[in-house]
């Protein structure tokens, strides 16, 4: 299964729901035991994100599973809705 | 299916790879043609991993696919080896 092929699985069906989404997954494959840095990471990707689009952070939801030699993050954005001017499209 | 249960599906079965990964994707779920900022995105995030790890531009595999409403960014990442010694592990 390709990667599109996941997201799409996973994307709601409902063609109601036009909001624009924007989903960021990090998994770390371990091999040893150490300090994980995923939550710092977390932090520094939101940043980065802030500089392109603006979102409230009650708009985020996030979700991080662990287990013996893998930890993945996932973060769950919906994008703000956006106003159509003569001028071009404002977010 | 869980998305640690696809990052499970989709990593090398062989145990003798003993490799840390770092994968990130990012998809985003357009509703209105715009600009693509993945690119540029693509980059920072880069920019951000490399505070965390020392890792060399060949270890890195990117794939992009776009379709309709769609696009997806998929970062692999072969964390480098480290070495065991009596002060601790170093990368």
């Amino acid at each position: 299964m390709s990667l599109l092929d996941y997201f799409r699985a996973s994307r709601p069906k409902s063609a109601s729901i036009a909001k624009e989404r924007l989903q960021i997954l990090v998994a770390h494959e371990r091999t040893r035991n150490q300090p994980s840095y995923l939550p710092q990471l977390q932090k520094e990707l939101l940043e980065v994100i802030r500089k392109y689009i603006n979102v409230e952070q009650d708009a985020i939801s996030v979700n991080f599973e662990q287990d013996d030699n893998q930890e993945t993050l996932e973060l769950n954005i919906v994008l703000p809705d956006y106003q159509q001017t003569d001028r071009g499209l404002h977010v």
